[in-house]
């Protein structure tokens, strides 16, 4: 059924889909350093947070392996190196941070390794961060498909599919879950500018699986839940606090505002190593400013005069007390978040009120 | 300091800036039948509701004037024949229907006249809609200067300026209003999708009048009101219920659902033509539903996969209750509508609250 791979590692080499070309073309790009594939996390070749996550690991395994470094000390500084540029990348998923964390902790956590084992350790490691986000994704799937009604008609903000995450998805993953468990379930897929994830990816995404779907601009989303109605959103996260506010996609805070206007259920799909468990709240989170030709040009076609100032913010904040559950591998949280994230970070499984 | 011209009449032809081609090329295109101005306000190279209210009254004048009609029974037959096939161009607009009502009403309500003097009436009524239009919008603009305050970071939605009316502007007109009473204001411009009139229109507006602006994507007000800090929204209207209702252009109920939650102050400026007495509430207006390359082509340029189910509702419904004031060219408005809206509407002008 599947006719693509987001990324994949093989003979030291990281194959990724250039989703930029997406849906016109299906094209791979192979990187060799730790600055390319940075640059490819940068540019938006490969993105979602879950993904970015994996693309970063699968960095540090080029920086390892390209390394001729004779001592433990020698890589260790290398990777600290590579490490850097990396996280450089972009500045509000935090899952680049966690993945690189988690394998330097691991790494030099236990008595000293010889460099080949490091080298080794580093990229099991790597592969086992993504092997992992694909177990993850379908135990999301699972816990959020009892949120799902049958006959449900699904907001979805982005690109939250097999595209954002190593495979199957997150916020996706759960219509797929439903999907797939027989419930019949229609997507009003918001197209998402300025670079239209819903209208390119998540459209494409769904025709493959059969899933039936509705594309709408972002500005109509409140007009379909009054009009149409709307029986529940699904989003993804890029970055949450502990509190739950959620940094995502620009726009999904309007859509949980209109959500919330209209009483319709607004759930975050997300991996618990989204929740960055360091700050308390929204406000800490840095929100990336992107070029503003992402706005004004869309193809080769420019939408607005030149000379005109543009601010791109490439998320925004959704504050928690908009969002009715968040639904990750370990369970479904629901308010107070700070208390049933930790909970669940506590390794508490299934759902905490 | 004005370089175009929205429409005219000269010598029996209407002459229309083709807003489609904005801001790449100034193109203006003649018509010289009704069923050719129709076409041209259903394919929007003319847009906005007076701007279309002015454009179905020239269309009128041509009918008129092209009639070979010996009688004023023969001449009212075709009138009816070319006001249908003007009325049913844009649905959603009252403007429209309200000029062509307004002349036909004129015409027959007393003494029979004859051919030619009916003609005559026709062309000089048509161009007193067109001339009013301008006098309306600078009312507005001053009813509306007060509740902008210095210095004020102003939100606006679609294109509500020269180009949407005979000249000058509804919403755009208050902005130019306070520009030229000396407030430094900013205009934050949402983009509008799909069909991009705050990128393309509204910004090259606000260029050639040296107003201070930042574009951005539709999805991105709340944000913008929870970081940046946005003073007011203003947005101007197609057809409003006598309650207050408004039906605007797709994307206002969210950003109004984005001002309610942020405490943002959100005004409607229109001419009173632009209310609907006939109509109690937003539940009765038709909403235009319009063709899906709208949303699936920008440009050239094909943002979807081919075979893709598309939405694409010209416009949403804002209730009242989401509506600070309302500015009209008689004075403000303020809840509850149905008695001040009707209040102005018997001609008492200034506040009413």
């Amino acid at each position: 059924m599947k006719t693509y791979t987001t990324i994949e590692w093989e003979d030291g080499v990281v194959r990724m889909l250039d989703q930029r070309l997406l849906p016109d073309e299906l094209v791979y790009r192979e990187y060799r350093k730790p600055a390319e594939v940075a640059e490819a996390i940068r540019t938006m070749v490969i993105r979602g947070a879950p993904a970015i996550g994996a693309a970063a690991a699968y960095g540090l395994a080029l920086a390892a392996l390209g390394s001729s470094a004779d001592t433990v000390d020698e890589l260790r500084r290398e990777l600290d190196q590579a490490g850097q540029v990396l996280r450089q990348a972009r500045p509000t998923a935090v899952n680049l941070a966690w993945a690189l964390e988690r394998i330097e902790r691991g790494l030099f956590a236990s008595e000293p390794l010889s460099v080949e084992e490091a080298r080794l350790y580093i990229l099991e490691e790597a592969q086992a961060i993504a092997v992992e986000d694909v177990d993850t994704n379908r135990r999301m799937g699972l816990n959020g498909l009892s949120l799902v009604p049958d006959q449900a008609r699904i907001l979805h903000h982005c690109n939250t599919g097999a595209l954002a995450t190593v495979d199957y998805g997150t916020a996706l993953g759960v219509i797929r879950t439903a999907h797939e468990h027989g419930k019949q379930v229609h997507v009003y897929v918001d197209e998402t500018r300025p670079r239209l994830q819903g209208a390119r990816l998540t459209t494409w995404e769904l025709q493959q699986l059969g899933i039936p779907q509705t594309l709408i601009v972002d500005g109509a989303s409140g007009y379909m839940m009054s009009k149409v109605g709307i029986d529940l959103c699904l989003v993804g996260c890029d970055r949450m606090a502990a509190n739950g506010d959620t940094a995502n996609k620009i726009g999904t805070f309007n859509l949980a505002l209109a959500a919330h206007a209209h009483g319709v259920p607004f759930y975050v799909v997300l991996p618990l190593s989204t929740v960055d468990f360091t700050i308390q709240s929204g406000e800490e989170i840095p929100i990336e400013e992107r070029p503003e030709e992402e706005i004004t040009l869309v193809g080769d076609c420019r939408i607005s005069p030149h000379g005109v100032q543009v601010a791109n913010p490439a998320f925004d904040v959704t504050p928690a007390r908009y969002i009715t559950a968040i639904i990750t591998e370990r369970g479904v949280a629901y308010p107070p978040f700070a208390e049933s994230l930790a909970r669940l970070r506590q390794g508490q499984t299934h759902e905490t009120r």
